[in-house]
């Protein structure tokens, strides 16, 4: 195969404006005026508004599968305009830019970032910076000069850690473990934050229980099709997570389950 | 012009994941990590959950539109960890990655496919395969290894015929045709498997009646300015198929007609 | 850092397909077959059904920010196969190609086009043009062509002016300003006709009343955060327009106010 040309810089856009919003267009706009060969890729942008944690998740079960060096800019923003910082992160192999409020939070708890810097330097944003969308003025103009070269350091000032949401706990004793709903998937299957890790040693045959609600079932299995459409099953999903699942249908919207819910495995 | 350099290679992704899912940005990062100069278009993520059929339609409706060599994948998988096969199928001058489930039937029901591989060599997978995801984990890599120029026939062993959804019947007497609505789309137009062929000979005028549950109108039209708005008209549309619409409005949420309905063509 | 190829050229699309339209993936699929090296960045697909002036209103508040040269497709045609022209216009740094049903109108009144050519050579559309998708057979290909140095002029014959639609009129009066809502945005906060200009000179303290519909509020804030959730506020937004938003909240929804409100600021 002939030599190819360097790989363009990759930028991810995840945000709460919904699919279709002309914010994520304008974003988009001001990244490839500025670097026109920077490869775009939208996480999402069906993150409920306002709703940090969800950003979070997203962000930290969806990232490890990009290359390394990709810059993810994530706007969930509900104090756009007031005192909270924006920062660069490095995280691992990974680069972000976002408000501290949080939303790097489920990642850096897991992960200590290498680099963290307070987005301070006007000069790198637009001209003109609007009180309530950063997201464009500041977020993209940032991403696509990282793209090209600018070192996190000309940014701004190096913080020592970045804001953490508190975390949603899971309680292992004896003979059971309480965890809880943390997303809701778009097929309505319930992911929970109880990993595979944390049930190790536990059983997965009919001798566990996991209750989630007034709702319960027996036993883990390994995929949807093990059981027939409409029966509610527990597995670990692909994100390494206990989830709860109707066969062929949404069990979100079937049991009227949303994240926050309490999960308990027992046996 | 000067030279431009070789294009990259293509690759869609259709699934029945939602807009905006991240799973869908998990495979787009599994697929720039093996080849981060892959062209990713996203040919639809809005199929309903777990619907081959309509899978199958939009893919049949849609490649055709699509340079040669093309690579689609598509995943509409309800029986994701179970037995059934993931493929590899070349039909006229693209190419398909999916579970053999029927999701590339209506496209093999038109042309035979001039290869198909059942992928079965776990070396060009993700290293580790959940159960449940295996469009991030066998499709998406599969994928971007073809466009790297990998040989299909490496993937795993060629199989004779790939599954069929049974057809939807049209019949076809002496002064009526019968089929039925196959898809609303995104106007709510109401789409049928009464094809544009089998239309020749049919008058256009008022003297022919077309049905659908308690609704009728008569004659055909060349587009929806033909009529006054909020009129039921029938149609030949863009892909060739008679339609319903109703000017201006949504005829599947006016008529409360979905997917299965009976059509008649009446003259 | 070593020179970069040229940067291929862009083209958006809107539309009012819908998120996730396999109509738009034939667009796609079009222009990629011509011009494999275009660049496509969706503007929005959620256009509402038919609405040309809220086509209008989000290319006229998105194009801006989008690199020098980019060719804008937007589809809203509800005319489609009748005799409306189709157009390619320059406006300013900018290129459309459109129905000239008003759909350039917002953009054609705040600056005179440069050139306004009326496409009628069908050497440059698919062969088979149907009546009822000009988007894929007629404008699609013209836009790759042209992103392959295509002049516009080759298209057709030159036109004087584009199609504009009524205005929505804004009143400024001695200490009252008359406009309406224009937009809803994905949040659910209400844009309006009543531009930054248009508040020059007007207290932003408590002494101005902003209300619309029933609903009223005094003062105007820089940003959301400014006040707490739930609070109805009055700002001047990233679009440089006057907008109604609640902390947190979606406006629109718990108002039930829509586009074509009226809004009066009075002091």
């Amino acid at each position: 195969m002939a030599k190819m040309p360097k790989p363009p810089a990759i930028i991810t856009l995840t945000t709460d404006f919904g699919e279709g919003s002309r914010y994520v267009a304008a974003m988009k706009g001001v990244i490839l005026t500025i670097n026109p060969h920077a490869r775009l890729v939208d996480l999402s942008h069906s993150i409920p508004p306002q709703d940090i944690r969800a950003g979070a998740i997203a962000l930290a079960e969806t990232v490890p599968y990009f290359p390394a060096d990709t810059i993810h800019v994530a706007v969930v923003d509900p104090g756009v305009g007031s005192r909270r910082r924006i920062v660069y992160a490095r995280i691992g192999a990974q680069q972000f830019i976002a408000p501290d409020n949080g939303l790097l939070g489920c990642l850096a708890s897991r992960e200590r970032p290498s680099k963290i810097i307070s987005i301070e330097e006007p000069r790198f944003w637009l001209t003109t910076v609007s009180s309530t969308f950063h997201g464009r003025d500041i977020m993209a103009p940032v991403a696509a000069r990282l793209s090209l070269g600018l070192a996190p350091d000309e940014l701004g000032r190096p913080l020592d850690q970045l804001t953490v949401l508190p975390a949603t706990e899971v309680q292992q004793v004896a003979n059971h473990i309480d965890g809880e709903v943390i997303e809701v998937d778009s097929f309505g299957n319930l992911i929970t934050n109880i990993t595979r890790d944390m049930l190790h040693g536990v059983p997965t045959d009919e001798s566990v229980t996991i209750s989630c609600d007034e709702h319960q079932t027996q036993g883990m299995f390994n995929t949807y099709g093990d059981q027939p459409a409409m029966t509610l099953i527990a597995l670990v999903g692909s994100g390494d997570r206990l989830e709860l699942a109707i066969v062929d249908e949404s069990a979100s919207a079937m049991l009227g389950v949303k994240a926050g819910t309490p999960v308990r495995v027992s046996w």
